[in-house]
């Protein structure tokens, strides 16, 4: 139902981001997407970049008054470097005189492994990295929190379920399991530096990090992203591609540089035998409940309105202090990768990338089971759907 | 580019599966279909229903003399087991006096815990899960098995390159890292009780096995899929959702219990610095190589021309012979969930399911990079890119 | 929200067709959709062929007692024919000796005008046309058919809008305008040897196929499709491929032989002044309405919530007896095309055809509009949108 | 293979435009989008918008020194006239106490015939036209126009292939049939008034048009898009909607105003005897070629290698100086539909909108059929397909 594309690269004028197939009525302003934009900011072991670029944001479209049209919606999120790449990122032809005097304009012919450089330089035919990393780079994700952030109040304002992520694993250290934060944590997470819900264990990944950057290296890690309040019978068994399982898991693994994904326990799931794994299910007062949350709150690819809790592994920043053995390309012989300035640890902002991409997939699949042109319409089918299932 | 669906349930007459969008001139019979869908019923731990029921196979389109033709394909699949079935699952009306006398009628009133039931019966609107588990069952997918051994012909007939699985951890046994079969050891691999590429851990997977049994429970696992001798570039790094890696996570986590999936080394990889966790890149006689395979022969979220590596971690069966907590939906009361016959392990079954759909992610991403009507204009283009390649 | 695929040679075993998103619980057993197979097999000026081919249909999934139970519907559709081409169709190889002796089998290397033969070859690299008209005849329309009987029962149940088609032209001879059937029509229309609505005109079509019939000579002419009882706001006007007067384009576009689509007046409205050609809006008892249907019932690409109504130009037969210049491309001389048997005009039947596209494209956008997924809980969605609008 | 999206409201800051799927390497400047989108400015009979409106093109992404980089195209296309609207139509809350001074925020609660007022109101549930009006304005086609030229380069770069458009019916006034014009013929196609080919039929249509416009009328008519130098193959005969019939009637259809759609000669094959109605097919110096373009250029819904040609009708504008009847949805009551300024005829512009779309269809078939993620990698595929056709 929805489409959504970004585009834009890393050190040009802005990114794009347009989203189709919202309904109309959805409250949202600039200021709860630039919030957004600046949670995204946040975390502990961040370089500079992160301090001295800022989003602008203009919403071009979609928007009027403060609440969403029912047509597309179009951000363009303003870089404010684009002074100094003017002329090395300008999209029109530039002087050959003019482009060789400048020192950004260098032919970068030393691909760095763990990006996306070589791969992309032998897919699209260039000699150069240049052309790759400008879109491979992780400022692209900027378009999909801001996104994100409209879905998230479009998930709220028609179901009134809420979207929080914390980190569980840095480097090392991890979290102890089953503490999961809700919505009225946000505040206190965004203020950890490591977004952990742990305080000694976010003491202990600051000094992980700490000791990392001493050491010129790197760190991944794990976070996590949890949905309350959700109705149960989003995504569906009968294809699947329709499985809302396997669509949480594109759009995670779809987050530069995370390479693992898992719903609930995932793989501690399958070292655990069956009698212990499945989450049972109980008459309450409050109706049909499971006195568990093992499977992550889907069963059959559909949720089973529990708490939906996804994970995403991120791999360590690839471009490291202590520089890669890589080739260069143009003379072909061994070479060491470029090492520009570099953050420690992303892990942080990639709980809040993950939030948004969560709350893409959430929201499609709200619309794919109940529609609606209009907030109000689809408030009353969740209503509708609602009211009969508790009258069984 | 290639479009598939399946459709039938478990007890209906038959599977069909269709595929959309292969090139003419793919060789395939249907010698090779049943052998795929004989290595789907591999596996110790098994239960009965293995044996006894059969896959007959119809291709009933888009194959003309052991060649596709480009149109779409066809696949029925019978149910040996249909005239048992025949009116508790008929298509059209049946008299209630006939069906009310029918045990295997009897509404399914139970919810199984770790399965679709409940959150379909509520997303369906059905008072009993019959009409749930038929369709959630994992017989859908020899479906997918069959399809995805036409997927992996095509993929070899275009790029050479070939696919292998294995089981890598089996409940609480683990396999030693970094053993990683190629397609030579497919015969192997399939004698294996539990397809396990070592001896040594296999057997002490299968006393795994055998003590769950004893103690009647189950046990989930992971696998692993292997694909050698793909080109540079399938994927991409320009939007999230051309990322061969979200595709791939999509496809596995989109099979039936699977919670977990990773490429590479994925989730040890969060915890492993940057200056261990990256492919160094290095010129050889063979060109520019990768000296490790850590990321699992992806970039940017495109194929380096490395091994591909993804596992999937399978939740343990929910069918549990020591029943679990449910309520019954007609009464409202707490009750026992159902057992019927169950396998204690599904996971060597899994690494088959797996690579079928690996093989039609793959197979997917060839099309969208090479295309091609005729597997001969799909092997030109490949082999136009590649010498391109080298001249670089 | 709907996917479908329909695979199948026109010789082969059978017709397959999959259709995936409809809700659980629309009421359709075999005995309707081998209804509307029937239907697609009238017509005067058909030939043999028509007559002594049946459509053996089997439901293979997706439906239980008569009711659809929400998981992918699959059909077969077998060929009475089939044995006389077991060997020339066979999807595995089949021994050169055995295929040397039949006249079935022999190469057809004189592509014929008006076919997709030779496009076809050039496009999918085959020597003779064989492989490409097994595909593109007209025969895949009957799984279409059987597809749009479960979709307009779908539309039926859950809005009560229904389907009906009308010749409008044939040959030269053209119905007057301005008369519209509607639901009740459609025995009287069956009964019509042209499936024409006035029987003047009707008397004067069949005159027309019999003299073209005299001449050796084939038949085109217009068919209209008319819907009644749908929504307001089915389509979109906030994105092209939204709006529902470009669905319905290409789905009867997509039709064999259909060379043009217009929805309402459509080239004539082109032709009329502004101040004529639009429909007025006016209060009336029954709420607001349009005065005229020019425009045949949507505007911006949305309906009205009067009659749609839309219309497609089928080129004559392109078999024709008198046969038409082409190329041996055995030997690359001038050659004539072979002529088989053929009808003189298949006007009537794309009627048929033309419907299930229709409804396709209306259910589809329904679900898009209404979602749910049984009957019930899109009528009630559908129901609460329009109780909503009653208000204003 | 191509994605695009538009956003953004008629008065509001802009409208955005992202096409993903290109390959790296299309040259294409500012300067030749903003060629393509003066000249859907052109045409006798425009208003004075025309005038006062200007396009100020930003390329966002996408594209870097004239060459594109393989990732998402971005182009913003900014509205001079903004400022006059920058509170009517902010994105973000404004002062009710401001609102309520604009004469410009007055609720347009009449209805137009002739547009998606009302239909949208209903649907997306608003009591005033103004969000509906602002996104189904065809000032939103500018976008589709920007898009199309770099469509159209790719086209060219890739293949050869060119396009052009002329305007063959305007009112009642016709021009000669088959008189076709080719790439050549741009230049002076554009300065004529109308965009017509033909002088005389250009002189009638002129006057025609001021007859309109002294009548306080206006007018539809038909364009033609014709491409040159297509391959052969494009679209496919293997599924309804991989017919390139359906998708360039999808595409035209999905025009503003557009209600008829035919390729070739269309409804008038549908009047014409077979024997009469087919493109003969013969061996030339120059290959295989048929001897009339009756088709449109497509057989079984694939390019044939012939010139491609398909129709738009276009209904007259529908803001008629005499105003329509309609209802004021404040009211309840009959009311005149508002008339600001107007066109009197916009076919002249719809003949270069029509153009976009069927370079943005085409080139979506020509990456279906050869792919390649580099002009360079597209051309070669192309050039071995053509290669080994000319050896059959």
């Amino acid at each position: 139902m929805l489409r959504w594309l970004t585009a834009g690269e890393s050190h040009g004028p802005a990114l794009v981001a347009v989203l189709e197939g919202l309904p109309a009525g959805v409250q949202v302003t600039s200021k709860d997407i630039q919030a957004a934009l600046a949670r995204r900011r946040l975390g502990y072991g961040r370089g500079a970049r992160m301090a001295f670029e800022q989003d602008e944001l203009e919403i071009v479209g979609g928007l009027r008054h403060g609440s969403t049209l029912g047509s597309p919606i179009a951000l363009r999120i303003g870089n404010s470097e684009w002074p100094k790449w003017e002329q090395v990122m300008a999209a029109d032809p530039v002087d050959a005189d003019i482009l060789d005097g400048l020192k950004r304009n260098a032919p970068l012919t030393r691909p760095r492994p763990g990006h996306a450089d070589l791969a992309g330089m032998q897919k699209y035919g260039f000699d150069e990295a240049r052309p790759i990393l400008e879109r491979a780079s992780a400022r692209e994700t900027a378009a999909r929190v801001a996104l994100g952030e409209i879905a998230a109040q479009f998930i709220q304002q028609t179901t009134g379920a809420t979207i929080v992520s914390h980190v569980v694993e840095l480097g090392t250290v991890r979290a102890p399991a089953g503490v999961i934060p809700s919505h009225g944590d946000v505040e206190a997470l965004d203020a950890d530096p490591v977004r952990c819900f742990d305080p000694e264990t976010s003491a202990a990944m600051v000094a992980e990090i700490d000791q990392a950057h001493k050491d010129g290296d790197t760190l991944g890690g794990v976070v996590e992203v949890v949905v309350e309040g959700l109705p149960p019978g989003l995504g569906s068994h009968t294809h699947w591609d329709k499985r809302l399982d396997g669509r949480l898991a594109a759009a995670l693994m779809g987050i530069q540089a995370i390479k693992g994904v898992e719903l609930g326990d995932g793989f501690e799931l399958a070292r655990t035998r069956g009698s212990l794994a499945h989450d049972e299910i109980v008459p309450t007062a409050d109706g049909i409940r499971r006195v568990s949350g093992r499977s992550g709150g889907t069963e059959g690819g559909m949720t089973t309105g529990e708490i939906l809790r996804v994970r995403a592994a991120m791999k360590p920043i690839a471009t490291v202090p202590r520089a890669l053995r890589t080739v260069d390309v143009e003379t072909g012989e061994e070479a060491r990768a470029n090492h520009q300035r570099s953050d420690v640890c992303a892990v942080p902002a990639a709980g809040i990338v993950a939030e948004a991409m969560v709350a893409l997939v959430v929201a499609d699949a709200i619309l794919e089971k109940f529609a609606g042109d209009a907030v109000e319409e689809t408030r009353r089918n969740v209503e509708g759907y609602l009211t009969n299932l508790r009258h069984r």
